[in-house]
């Protein structure tokens, strides 16, 4: 658990509040069905939790001949989280309430060559504006979610970092931003955040299982196997991006050669579309992100050039999306991230013909191809999410 | 749960008896701390363990200053489970007792073009024979554990099948094999189960997560989180056989294209030395563990051209380790199967340098390497050890 500083509410606690928020408004009798508990217990918790203002009744359910029963659902706005992504190119911010709306967002440049403390600084700083902005005061919060791509310490909750950001590896992030906030701080891997805000966002109809494959500035996934985050040793699952398209190839930056990233991320198609002439000059080299926005929204106008770029892209996307298919098995593979959020139509025609064709268990079960709800802020509205995950309804 | 035709015991009882299976004897305060329970619901449950003959008196401990506790330990022989390995070119039966201990073990020839029907009763009959040659009655079966390699129908018992076996993808394999022996039958995925067998055997300093590379016939990998088995939709998670090392190179029977079992597998081994001249000529060509076992042979006694060729396919195994390490972040690689039973030293050679040189988390984690503690039966213990697992100790 990489929350400081707070005492969690027991489990049973946290499942009746996901049940309540994911498939409410419910009566005490449904919640106790779905949650398996006695009637007297679920009243017992129910209780509290209205006690505690998180949720309020609902009007009554329709007759089914006897006493027609109270509905019971969340009060969104019961309790928020503050959600951070920290990239190469930018920081983006998000406020959430409990059911994972966003309330608030900005977007700063990123930390640069800063050195981090002064970085923790600017975020405290930026967390203080955004919440009055907004109107809410910092202990409506349950507390603040920061992902970064990894290498992660997960229980050290530091950044070991990309070489971008290598002199993040001995500053110890989350403790730092907690005892200068005063709130629980949690640090984890991008991809894994945006796959948990899936499931968090999502309703009674969600996957409990799938694989959220991510592209901001570089490309990763997340794994979720029935609504736990699959994470290894230290939050470093599902690094995608670094998996060798081609063995022969190239050296990576991250040690390992040819990785799918240096064939598919927004650098590679940015470069290219820059020397075949269809350049976006006018964006500065260090905000990745705008200029593949950039190219995306060319390849999309139907710009041959920027559409070709995008293809080959999505091509290589999509075998990327075979591996993870193959190692994972799951029948559901979310697209996330802000590269995504403007081609993520033309990555989806590539990806769904592959794993049709081509991915090992095709024939035991098909494999769902869809976009996030949300790709741009995908891994910063999951920061968030993690953190609500963590504090209201914990995962053993 | 791909048990059927038995009731399962409570949960706390198969976690108490887990305990003292992995980590007796001990005593009952030992016990009772271990699992987190009272002393009194440990006692009702010990009591059951004793009566059911599972668990028996093992003496007493040293005194700590009042009166001597009586320690408890499994009884290893109290029930027995079947563990079968169904590949191409054989079908390994073993019998293992409650501590995954084996019993007995015979290797018959794999099951052909022979109907899936036929090869059950085959299979039947061989069981029957081995539990007579041992002296054990088929009412000290817990269950008949039965893997193979995927694509598999977990849920369906049975095996979808790669192109030698496509066949079975219509035959209720579990069922069946349940029906004619009036037994428990658990289908699944061979890497798989040689992961839970790991984990099953081992004692008590045993990791509770690690991935299996597996390298029999072909090539997969078993991976298992906080004790429970990482299985995604339907048991085929882990096909590391199936990502493309090479995404340009050609195409593989399962439909991906520069599949690591296409360059580093048994039969891409046994091609290589045949062509250099180094040929494992007198070994009929559809016993391919066989003759890759003379290639193995042939290298590890130092003759060159084989030692070349088992290096190469090292080299590629590496490659495939390191995609097995970035997506899963364990910190421990355990290689099983027969493949790494005579040149497993040679891989680990391989692999070691390769992790530390180039997988993307070595600055947070280091990833160990180590040999199975019977590669040759991993699968086929494996199988027994999921049997036992889901019959005595389920996970949730």
């Amino acid at each position: 658990m990489s929350l400081v500083g707070h005492n969690l509410p027991p489990a049973s606690y946290g499942r009746l509040l996901d049940i309540i928020r994911s498939a409410g408004p419910l009566s005490r009798v449904e919640i106790a069905q779905r949650a398996e508990l006695t009637q007297a217990s679920v009243s017992i918790i129910v209780r509290t939790l209205l006690n505690d203002g998180l949720i309020r009744e609902a009007g009554k359910a329709q007759s089914t001949g006897g006493k027609r029963r109270i509905l019971l659902e969340v009060v969104p706005n019961a309790r928020y989280a503050v959600g951070i992504h920290l990239s190469d190119d930018s920081i983006v911010f998000v406020v959430t309430n409990m059911v994972g709306g966003m309330i608030g967002r900005c977007r700063r440049p990123g930390p640069g060559n800063m050195h981090p403390s002064l970085v923790t600084g600017r975020i405290v700083d930026e967390i203080d504006q955004l919440l009055k902005s907004l109107g809410i005061r910092r202990d409506a919060l349950v507390g603040i979610g920061i992902v970064a791509a990894g290498p992660l310490d997960y229980a050290g909750g530091i950044i070991v970092g990309s070489p971008a950001m290598r002199h993040w590896d001995t500053f110890p992030l989350r403790d730092e931003l907690s005892s200068r906030t005063g709130l629980p701080v949690a640090v984890d891997n991008d991809a894994t955040a945006a796959a948990i805000g899936e499931f968090w966002g999502g309703r009674v109809d969600a996957p409990l299982s799938f694989a959220c494959l991510y592209m901001g500035i570089g490309i990763g996934s997340g794994i979720v196997m029935n609504g736990v985050p699959f994470r290894g040793s230290a939050s470093n699952a599902g690094e995608i991006g670094h998996v060798s398209l081609d063995v022969f190839g190239e050296s990576c930056y991250c040690g390992n050669r040819g990785c799918l990233e240096m064939y598919a991320g927004p650098a590679a198609v940015i470069k290219q579309a820059r020397q075949m002439g269809s350049a976006p000059q006018d964006i500065k080299v260090t905000d990745t992100t705008k200029a593949f926005d950039h190219v995306a929204r060319l390849a999309v106008n139907s710009d041959q050039v920027a559409l070709k770029c995008i293809r080959q892209s999505a091509d290589y996307i999509a075998d990327g999306a075979i591996t993870l298919a193959n190692m994972t098995d799951l029948d559901l593979i979310v697209l996330g991230g802000s590269g995504f959020a403007i081609a993520g139509v033309i990555y989806i025609e590539a990806i769904r013909p592959a794993l049709a064709e081509r991915s090992f268990a095709r024939r035991a079960h098909a494999t769902q191809v869809r976009l996030s709800s949300n790709p741009r802020d995908a891994a910063a509205l999951g920061a968030s999410a993690l953190v609500l995950q963590q504090a209201l309804a914990p995962r053993p």
